[in-house]
């Protein structure tokens, strides 16, 4: 019972917050998430060929010149819980008000959507929060324009960092490509980040497995219920993220271009391999729980099979021993010269009768 | 076992009423459903833009004029048991005798249905019960007309009165748009507070999986077999809605305007939403049951080994004092000096090493 | 154990007749079922508008003449084991030597075959037994022509009684529509009394609910199991019966007249909601049957922690006194003046601890 | 233990035979399968309408005018074994390699496949052992050439007797039709035979099921066991046939009639009729094991509670009884005169106490 | 406990080697897989018809003519975590870095796709492991160009020796067709491997099999559980492999050949037969898992039995032994002359009873 746990637990009120309380008119935006108060970060950076600059937006007013400018920019906001914020953005950009809705609502399931001149797009990350070791599964709302994106988050992460840190330096070729490569980036990015939370959940999967084989307690049980229910939600996140990227490679979009579209067949080919994973993990997790229920009916019938022994074997004898305790005035065996060692005989007797009994049975 | 309920019941009764006993001609208008004696209620709001009334009607012959009113006209009739009146409708709108069979059946199944000159649309509402805090799930059949909408529906409830405010107030788009943005708002008002009720299953999965994970007793396992199966009810309510939303957003009709097959979308992406949140509650449920069942079966284990323990220790130690108590005659270890204390020994002897055995098989 | 059983058994033997000794040559008429020996019945029902007549025929020669009848015409045969009358019948009306033989068959599948100029349909009804209360599934096999419908049954029941009266007299519809009508009459009356079958489980499900929440035994179990394999042989029936109406509603056969188009989808619907009823009983029963084993597991905890509570705390007891109960000459114990209350104490401090023990175990 | 098993056991080794030792290369022709020495027989059959020819073939030098023979011929060769006969045959007819290296391989798939001027069906055959009463599945492969029909098979069996009984007397339309029709006969014989042993294994379950009310020990269990397995074996066997037929009654090929086309579509049925009663069978043995395994829960419980009964009652008394058989010279109620009344007084109200609790927890 | 166990694990982290840590661009070469340092082998063949030539590449340069040779040509690098050496022959044969990337990476999913030029295929071989017997699962990466085939793996195995005799020895129709029927007849290979693997796992079940009818222990427990982990893989790796075949098949591309068509539907079909055996074996050991399951609760129901017997027939005799040897004085039983006698009359009234009562409850 004192075995240390294998996994953090995955918090529902982390993993499902507040669905809903869409009271309001559709279209109105209403941050629908875990209350928060952290300030919000408006980040952008621009980049073409050789060029490349990125600056902390502090002012709406700096957001109006982005739209048009000639670079790919990329403008992200960590933060969506500032509602009116993201209506200054939605006018800037000229974006649908059920749009604005969806992206303060960090409840979303991963949706593609194609509107006039833009595409929004909304996926899950997840990955493994630095302090506590849990996994966790965050929002991103992308609005993917002609040559700008706009990306939505409610709390800052890694995920992303690799790829700032390559346009940044100028690695590969993403900055000879448009936003739709970009936009082919950050997916591949968080796809990336599903592998390493998937090779974590591998790793405990194989310790539990192991520790399964040698000894089965109420913690490992407790595990195995923590992974399924993870589990659960990493699929969750991962299933319509294959719709996502699907329609995203076969719509016949302007937005993609043909020489994106290959790489999206690899995102592609990357998430039916996490989606596969994660069933495989689930099946095996059902295994191990079968494994575990087994184990116990076993040792269940082993414990019961001791006892049975000991109390077949000693129970009659103690009556035995009862019958020459008794008082009555003439047991006429009590006075037999032999009495006591044929007692002890008819014991030995008794006892070994039953000992072979139980052998041949296989109890022992 | 005096552990409170964390759950009410879902009442089959309440949510599966009698069925059928359309033993009439089809196109009969029959009520079918629990009996009720409530009066009937005919609420129409008007609206257009600027304008809007809202007022009780008394009188079939008021709903005459309806049918070719300028304004786009709601209609809510609450009570279908009154099944004259449905057919008094019913003929001054020009409804085919299916449809108004269909109304008066509070059984039916989510469905669209297109007839000539309007759209017939059943869904069920869910809400939380003011009262008794249990689940419940309502019928509303919906016919939408050019200009107007009639809704049917046999009790009073609040899913729609934020709607209702809405349009008095004007705020929103809705009394810009026709019919079929009308039709949209009271959908995605009923996705809305199927939204609610999730949410607070969502709560109380959270308050079972903590109380789980402490204690384990027959109320948890009946709040979970009431949760399972207050989860196929909802599944079965809203599984059906996915494809009338998906046919409404496709089916080419002219009702139905290309403004508010955005809206339609929206309310596709939430109704998914719903079903993959029901879906993902039942897995969590079956989870926290085979879980139950698992620490149930560790807890007998452990129970047995307790008792195997105390038996396969003291039965044999029993014997022992129980062969000493016999009145054989001749029993030389009872005169030894030293018998008492070596048969002490003898038994701190055994004793001992059977606690030396349990605990090299690991039982304690 | 002597409880009621809540629910009658559903006989295989009954449910699945002998399947099969097609041992002839394809297109044999061979009746495979239960055999029988009741006298077999031929009515007829002609209608017109105004017109009606029935009667009862005893002789094939008065068949030829039904064919061409200008109104609409209603053959029903009960007692489809007298083969040569199908035989006949089949050449009197022209139906090819398959048809013949799957009428013959009891033991078709629900299904939808095209021949020239008629069409062959066989659907399963459901109703239950008057006598034994037992739920019943029989087989009628139907031939629509141009003006006439053959209908095949082995057993009278009511199932079409309510059907018949309402062409006696006049009521409805029925009189003005040709044999189109005649034939979705049939299949609503017959889905009909699936949906009496249903309330009637249901009704049986709700007090086996009842039932499990207060007392688990053996009855129990054997109700829900017959619940469930009665569910199985209702899924098996009415499966089928939904391609043969959406084929129906479909296909776009001279035969099916537009305006029962309308009538056919919604027995369509009625058909889905009896399939998703049928799903959702199968979901229930087996929610059942996993709360009535949880609960047994829960019970036999409880009854294993009182064993050993009883054990652990008298049997070492009990050997405390066996110990004093020795005949050793020399136990000094027994001589001293506070040995018997000592004796007492040590007995209290024993079985006061194992209590406290087992209390703090949350044992009782 | 010693009751007799109602069912035989499937042996997977005779189900699924050595599956491949393919080391050569594709299109070679290996015989795969379990050893076999038995000889090898080729029997053909000729006719048309009134000529009718039956020989046994010894040379392979008389296949040769087989091919163009006026007549329908139909050459069936037992023992595929002989794989340089199979090449031999091939050549005389035009057969690919491939089919060649299949027919040889009695562990295919079933499955169809069309080459120039034939079609290539493999499908298997189930019938009841006459000797062991055991189910045996066995691979038919058949080429279906303009005017000729060649059958490949391991083992001689009764399935296609009658069909050659029918062909020998002319009875039925066999004669009369081509080589199609041939091909729907054997197809139609096979089927009838799944049918058989379904009717079969319908008479095990009914007496599994009524012994499992009755009584349930572990032979019953593993009738159950044998009943999945075997109906897994099955349910491979006849699955993949629904396609063959399927795609017979489709392809528009020209060896296929329109007149056969009738009766393909009456063995889709059947063979639908099949894999439904399969899933039904498979159904009710999971349900059955379901029964077992809750009646051996149920029982257990009972024993238990006896067991505890009887425990909780007398080791309490047997205490009582230990403490006055004790040795303490001072024990003073041993001298009381009412001291021996007054402990048996104590020894029903503790006894009957117990046995009223025990009623109250309803345990008796 | 000791019973030698019939399986070997399948371990995880062979199977499922690291996954991820493309934490570079997209694009970019990383060896994704175990640490290796075993030295990479580059070995040629070329044939046409009567040539044949078989060297090993130990420098980069010789590499360049290979791709214009005009006989096929078979480049296999056996060694993957030389990137360099990837990127070397990527860009000899200009093949895209997405490609090359995927190379490098030994846990990808089977898949195929298309680029202009070449086709890429990447599929996972399975075999025996000749010293451990452990079930091994590899990936093998395939380039097919106009003439050549360039094949990637990361261990050298058995797999394809058979092919490369064939090719040496140039038996069969290999020399004379093309790379396209090359690689067929790679894939023919890894499938017959295949089913030599799934002939091992066979083998294993029966004597599973056998074994459980015999005599259930933890050791055919953990085999069980080891034998469903190992077809989860099984299954991962074949089923994408499906797919991968039929588009080879049904993709019009040039560089398949009508020819080779008819051996990529066989290839097909022996995919799907692998895929249902996989199924059929998961099936099975699901069977057997449940019957271990119930056995181990028949036998548990068993030994409770015994218990329950002989603590009921002993517990309350013992009892009545320590009445008697109580020492109370007066206790007048004691001194009846026949008190002896009949007492044992009433034990054998008494423990005959209780026999007779458990003979009528069938526990005997």
């Amino acid at each position: 019972m004192t075995t240390k746990s294998l996994l953090r637990r995955f918090r529902i009120s982390k993993l499902m917050p507040r669905m809903a309380t869409h009271t309001g008119s559709p279209g109105t935006v209403n941050y629908v998430g875990r209350k928060r108060e952290a300030p919000v970060k408006m980040q952008v950076m621009e980049y073409h060929d050789d060029d490349f600059s990125e600056k902390e937006i502090k002012n709406i007013s700096e957001l109006l010149p982005l739209k048009n400018s000639p670079m790919v920019t990329w403008l992200n906001v960590t933060g969506v819980h500032d509602t009116s914020l993201i209506e200054s953005i939605g006018e800037a950009f000229g974006i649908h008000s059920l749009v604005q809705e969806d992206i303060a609502n960090t409840t979303q399931r991963p949706k593609l959507e194609e509107y006039d001149g833009y595409l929004f797009v909304v996926v899950k990350m997840t990955y493994l929060d630095h302090d506590s070791g849990e996994i966790v599964i965050e929002q991103i709302s992308l609005i993917i324009g002609q040559n700008y994106i706009l990306s939505f988050q409610e709390r800052e992460e890694d995920v992303l960092n690799g790829l700032r840190q390559r346009i940044r330096t100028g690695k590969g070729r993403i900055r000879k490509l448009g936003s739709d490569y970009l936009l082919y980036a950050i997916l591949d990015s968080i796809i990336d980040f599903y592998f390493t939370v998937l090779e974590h959940l591998g790793d405990r999967i194989e310790d539990l497995e192991e520790t399964l084989l040698k000894k089965a307690d109420q913690t490992l049980l407790n595990d195995i219920y923590r992974l399924k229910q993870g589990l659960i939600f990493l699929r969750k996140s991962i299933w319509p993220m294959r719709e996502v990227i699907s329609s995203l490679q076969h719509a016949e979009h302007k937005l993609i271009t043909k020489q994106v579209g290959v790489f999206l067949r690899d995102a592609y080919d990357h998430t039916i391999q996490v989606i596969e994973t994660v069933e495989t993990f689930r099946d095996m997790a059902s295994g191990m729980q079968d494994l575990y229920l087994s184990t116990i009916s076993n040792k269940m019938n082993e414990v019961m099979k001791v006892l049975t022994i000991f109390a077949a074997i000693f129970i009659p004898l103690t009556f035995l021993a009862g019958v020459y305790g008794m008082n009555f005035h003439n047991i006429p065996e009590l006075s037999w010269t032999w009495g006591y060692p044929a007692w002890w005989g008819l014991v030995v007797v008794l006892g070994g009768g039953m000992l072979i009994y139980f052998k041949r049975k296989k109890w022992m």
